[in-house]
């Protein structure tokens, strides 16, 4: 980790986080990077990847696997979180015995740039002013947490992954990778995700930006020089996306009419339905560990992206000649990434004659599939990775 | 008109309208019933209902159409609206040579009870305190909606209506009237509806009602004492629900990922894409027309709607014996009332041997599609209503 460089400054805490979660992050691995200059044009000259691992890099160094997670996810896959004091978001997916085990392979995950923790992001101090970026933060891209993580890649000494994967926004990450780093991609399995940000997705992120920025505690980003934070606004965003993440079908199965802790309707506005405790736990939970301005930024990202712009507006452009081998997943009743996304995906890598396989999965719990204890994504998963280590030359 | 009664009063004005709408509001046809005893228990002993008709009552009072409007519609199904200025929202359905003809039916539209167009509703000044309702309005249901129609319809000295029809929560309305007054509805024409409220829908109506409660300027409710109105919040709810109005196919089709009068991404929060654009414009147009206290007791009056529930849980039995002939109506596309809804109403009335068409119609326009000039529903509504007719012995 190079600490010679001053460190980019992080204020977690005033935004919202106790000294108790600064201290837990900074307890947390990190590394000082830079410069980056940014699709926006803008330089940054040093920036800061939290980053967690798992397992050991083998002698031939050809054993890492880098995992990018989701839009309100982070570097901690795996163990306890240290701001939530939960097990990470993907404790089923890394772990001995998993389809991921740090027994075999050395596992990375990056909290993305523009993130709220530990990266660099609208929560940091700008150095040119002292002060906290908030809304003068660059709007960062895919492509550039991508490069972000390829530099911390560098920095731990690594030249080929043996595989990177990720869902939904992690998925469009594990594609540009290999878009933009085909000979450092040896095998990539995107989950749930799509090429580019569909009109319906930009328009919910969009009322979820529209929540925060509505909400007078956000004060157009400043909330922690005002001692506050767009919690209603944070919340309301959490739980219109949060119904995106599921299908109808969960909601009908989890919850459908059932009332809350009341036998009769109460002819008011508390929460009459389970469905609707449910949302509120979701929202007021998000506000707990996760960052407005983040949000915004992470939001916009994935909103940008769109692979095939760069090649032409030809997707199969952006992967020819590409030596990765794929797999890809997703879920029939995923309506936030239908399976249609994928099979793009797939058809323009079939047109430069990739190495390619695809697996839709027959499941009823819509988007979130991609984070639950999916069996059959995990047999998907686990073999894939068998093939690729084999021809990868990974002992078994 | 019963006008001997003093009239409830209404504050359209206080909550933000201007005088030119409260004049054209008080211009338009209303009558003062009650008593009304509402499902919560509450009995209002006066009430007043806003209503449209179009063309003439026939002297054997057999040709009476009745129109229930959606969610954010109102009695100006065609001519102009008095509020907006602008076309009636089903200027393509009714009208002279239009499925739903003036010159052929007595055509009625009324306010819902609950509703801002000059219905009783949270915008009324409560009698006993001599204030506004606000939120101590209360919490009415469809099936009140349904009885203060059926007051209505008494009041114009109809016994049986020859049909009833509704879209959406029109298409509720459609059935509440069926199941509660058999006798009065010769025939019947739910489009695009469910016989309960799903539990996603309902998520979504609480987004959109969290949304508008977080804006500071809601004031418990009590906006119009504070000379504000929620317009952020109710912004916000508008742009979620509008989303789920339209279909991903449609949003992909008008917009995709086009920018909106500039070349190229800008870096920043403001509307990059068309889809954002489009959704600021529906969020602001709607707070010109629409109350929010109103809004949270409309959608609290959906989510509430389970017409299976009075019967022991048996959807079938709300119409045992029914001598209504329906003809059900929905649409591909539509993922707020999928088909599926509509076919769980018809496996009901097929289970009571009851006389029943159902159409599903191919469209790419989501649920929309019931409010658009769509050829194929325009043809399946006038063939149901001339074969209606026939059986009613109504002159070509």
């Amino acid at each position: 980790m190079d600490t010679a460089l001053s460190e980019p400054q992080s204020s977690v805490a005033t935004a919202g986080a106790t000294a108790a979660v600064r201290q837990a992050l900074a307890a947390c691995e990190h590394v000082v990077l830079g410069p980056l200059k940014l699709d926006c044009g803008v330089t940054l000259d040093r920036y800061r990847v939290a980053y967690r691992t798992w397992g050991k890099l083998n002698a031939e160094k050809s054993n890492a696997v880098l995992i990018c997670h989701a839009l309100t996810m982070d570097q901690f896959v795996a163990g306890m979180h240290p701001v939530t004091g939960k097990p990470g978001w993907g404790e089923t997916l890394v772990g001995p015995g998993r389809p991921i085990d740090p027994e075999r392979y050395f596992i990375i995950c990056a909290n993305v740039l523009g993130g709220c923790m530990g990266s660099t992001g609208p929560l940091d101090i700008d150095p040119r002013t002292g002060e906290l970026y908030n809304l003068s933060f660059p709007v960062v891209t895919i492509r550039d947490m991508v490069r972000a993580q390829a530099a911390l890649v560098d920095h731990l000494g690594i030249e080929t992954l043996f595989c990177v994967t990720g869902g939904s926004m992690g998925g469009m990450l594990v594609l540009q990778w290999a878009a933009l780093y085909p000979e450092r991609v040896f095998s990539a399995v995107p989950i749930a995700t799509a090429a580019r940000h569909s009109a319906q997705n930009i328009a919910f992120h969009e009322v979820g930006r529209q929540a925060i920025m509505a909400d007078p505690d956000w004060h157009g980003g400043n909330y922690a020089a005002h001692g506050t934070r767009p919690a209603r606004g944070l919340a309301v965003a959490r739980m219109a996306a949060h119904i995106t993440y599921l299908s109808e079908t969960a909601l009908q199965r989890k919850f459908g009419r059932q009332l809350q802790n009341r036998d009769a309707l109460g002819f008011g506005f508390d929460a009459d339905f389970q469905v609707e405790s449910y949302l509120h736990h979701q929202g007021r939970s998000f506000v707990e560990r996760f960052d407005a301005n983040a949000y915004l930024y992470i939001t916009r990202a994935m909103d940008y992206f769109d692979l095939a712009e760069a090649y032409g507006g030809t997707l199969a452009t952006a992967f020819r000649g590409t030596p990765t081998r794929f797999c890809l997943i997703s879920f029939t009743s995923d309506w936030l990434f239908p399976t249609a996304e994928s099979r793009d995906i797939v058809r323009a890598l079939n047109a430069v004659a990739a190495n390619v396989s695809f697996v839709e999965i027959e499941s009823d719990k819509g988007h979130d599939a991609f984070l639950l204890d999916e069996p059959e994504m995990f047999r998907t998963l686990s073999g894939f990775l068998r093939g690729a280590g084999n021809a990868r030359g990974l002992r078994p």
